[in-house]
């Protein structure tokens, strides 16, 4: 046993002398792409740019193995969606309709508020919440094609209060996946392209002769696209880049072993590179769940990722007590992360930095994939050190308002005029006295 | 005089059937920097992430022509900031003051809060907002050392509850700005480092042996930061990549044109490529504006730079109405908008994307720049269509909560566990199923 063990899941502990250079060593990852992949990337921008539509079907055409004419035999209509969504078992349709309702429900509290304030002189400070115009919606195609993803992506922005939300999606050899559209239909997207890859990020950040320029590109893609996305960035806005799924669950010791490694196995069946790390402080407990994955695995669908998942990035830590437990979630910053303990809620202060916090023995992190309310597209690879979950608020900008009174401005002209001096910015300088009254 | 003005900046009219031509390269901008920027910046990322110190030290040497022999030497400590501070003369001290706590003031209001409500069942769902632990502040060196930005920049983060706010800022020939240090000691920043350029964006984002990584960098810099900040970004949070700095000015012809001319101006003096644009559906008024630009002119300290930009990048906009005023300003989405008409408040709801918003003929955009409160770093180049003036929120992230009761997740387990089999994930299926009662 011990043998076969080790070879499927490492076990770490947190007092060994060479822990934090294997967790690091465990951690790194770079989705950085090769000076290949850029330049390919660069010339279809450049294309799409360049000759709009055309260059677009040819992508397409090229890289799904179609043999369309023109961008019309690569868009979808409402009826298509809608058709979609009828279609469905009734079964799924009541629950893909079911989660639609729970994530609207939970991104509607996300929602600012514009506000304002007046000052003893009059003068109103402020600022003004407003949607974006349109929002472009990328949804990877083929094995990748999530209908939860797109109600995801497109729900926030529908919420959001976004005019247009255009939702690309590649066909690779012409496979459309009708859950994915019917999701289309329940979140409220407005057009579907079925295209993908760089021409499609080219075709929504540039705009062509039929795809409307977007003001902003959600969703995740393989490297051809988040290189593309970097690319564009600043031409629109972008969400962030995406890396490997990631899980980390910590267990008091009570929770079901069973329980614990399908949860990690609901991560690491996802992809080869994504990673599911175990944090435990009682080494019985540890042994119980490395015993239960090992006995699970092979009962997995799935399992020949999820073996080679738990193998290259996987780990089993022992630490100390709850509070190594809490810098280590900390020093991860992990995108999910399932406090399986008897009081969670005891946690949450010291929890600085995750994607989105599962708590309690009951909330499996599939919970919150699928239905629970909140977002599934989370930051990855410890960028929850510094960004959020997708929501509301990436669909929404805000601009400053300032409405002095004639006072207001004679008093702040008076500060300005001082600063912009010490900054030799004359013009600066005079057109606030301007407004000083004497 | 017409042949001169003509020179000086561009009169269009909304009616010329050229118009939206001229426009659109009027607004054309790319910041891309070519390869050769690209690749010298990546030589000197890798160098200061394979080397720390050493590396960073001889950059600064070399392009900020020292000769310093380790960091040390490049470390400011907060007694230095404080002397600097209590140094100044008095009225700049006091203005300097005054323009600190009045962006405190506004920027406490931009506080999110965390939030949760519970459900029928008992399932908890929540959003948990978090300061980020460091956040990195570049402030430029040289003639564009800014107090200003100082202010602008680290104030949100200590008002967000950062825990240590890095500065840097490159002292070229060994010049240090004494307001830049005063306005660092206002605004709550930790620690200052003499150093810029790609070495210090390298530095920032990867730590080294004296100066700690950071979660989040933001500020101005040349072509090199700019070039910098778009690489690190995945690794780091960045704030927008800035372009030049942009006003449009709208009148309904009752506002003085010599305060006009001065607002156009406060902007065309930044740079060369700054663009100043001024927009009236009175023809006669824009005749006024235009020779207050030719008489004040050359009364300017930068008379030089605001010609050149002016020229460049500047225009006189004659519109029909209102209406089209509005849509001008919606497809340009200016940096700053300048409303200097009698009821701005009526024009507010119509308008959808701008960085900040100067309301009334008293308002003028230096104030903004300086002390009104809101902050003056904006989105440019028609980047306010998604992205929103810096803030307490770019220096805060959200964890999201969710805690499900038992009947929560067996209620939820059904949903997930069909979407999840409609996905073939069945690992996340079976973790969501562990949890349904029978």
């Amino acid at each position: 046993m011990s043998d076969k063990s080790t070879a499927t899941i490492a076990r770490l502990s947190t007092v060994d002398g060479a822990f934090h250079q294997h967790l690091d060593a465990l951690l790194d990852w770079e989705g950085v792409s090769d000076k290949a992949v850029q330049a390919r990337v660069e010339e279809i921008l450049a294309d799409v740019k360049r000759r709009g539509d055309s260059a677009v079907v040819e992508a397409t055409n090229r890289f799904d193995r179609l043999s369309v004419e023109s961008m019309e035999q690569l868009c979808l209509s409402p009826e298509q969606l809608k058709k979609a969504f009828d279609g469905l078992p009734t079964e799924q349709r009541n629950a893909l309709s079911a989660a639609a309702e729970r994530i609207k429900r939970y991104h509607e509290r996300q929602k600012p508020s514009s506000w304002q304030y007046e000052e003893a002189d009059g003068t109103v400070l402020g600022q003004k919440v407003t949607p974006l115009d349109r929002a472009g919606i990328y949804v990877p195609g083929g094995k990748a094609a999530y209908p939860s993803s797109v109600l995801m992506n497109a729900i926030p922005a529908h919420v959001a209060g976004v005019r247009e939300i255009v939702m690309v999606v590649p066909t690779p050899d012409g496979v459309l996946n009708d859950l994915v559209l019917a999701a289309a239909h329940l979140a409220g997207v407005d057009y579907v392209f079925t295209i993908g890859g760089a021409q499609a990020i080219a075709a929504l950040a540039y705009g062509t002769e039929s795809i409307p320029r977007v003001d902003k590109i959600v969703g995740p893609g393989n490297i051809y696209v988040a290189t593309a996305k970097r690319a564009v960035f600043g031409q629109v806005g972008i969400d962030m880049i995406a890396g490997p799924s990631e899980i980390m669950v910590v267990s008091d010791g009570q929770t079901d072993p069973d329980w614990l490694a399908m949860d990690l196995f609901s991560q690491a069946e996802h992809d080869e590179d994504a990673q599911a790390i175990f944090v435990s402080w009682k080494a019985d407990h540890l042994d119980a769940v490395e015993a239960s994955i090992e006995r699970l695995l092979p009962t997995l669908e799935r399992e020949d990722i999820a073996r080679a998942s738990l193998q290259r990035r996987g780990a089993l830590i022992l630490c100390q007590d709850q509070a190594e437990a809490i810098e280590l979630i900390n020093r991860i910053a992990p995108e999910h992360l399932e406090l399986s303990v008897e009081t969670p809620g005891d946690w949450l202060d010291d929890v600085r930095h995750a994607g989105a916090i599962f708590m309690g023995r009951h909330t499996s992190e599939a919970l919150g994939d699928y239905c629970a309310g909140p977002n599934h597209v989370l930051p990855t690879s410890g960028t929850a050190r510094f960004s959020s979950p997708l929501g509301v608020y990436d669909f929404q900008k805000r601009s400053s308002i300032i409405h002095c009174s004639p006072d207001g401005a004679s008093e702040l002209g008076k500060i300005a005029s001082v600063l912009a001096r010490g900054e030799s910015l004359t013009a600066h300088a005079r057109s606030a006295e301007y407004r000083i009254n004497d």
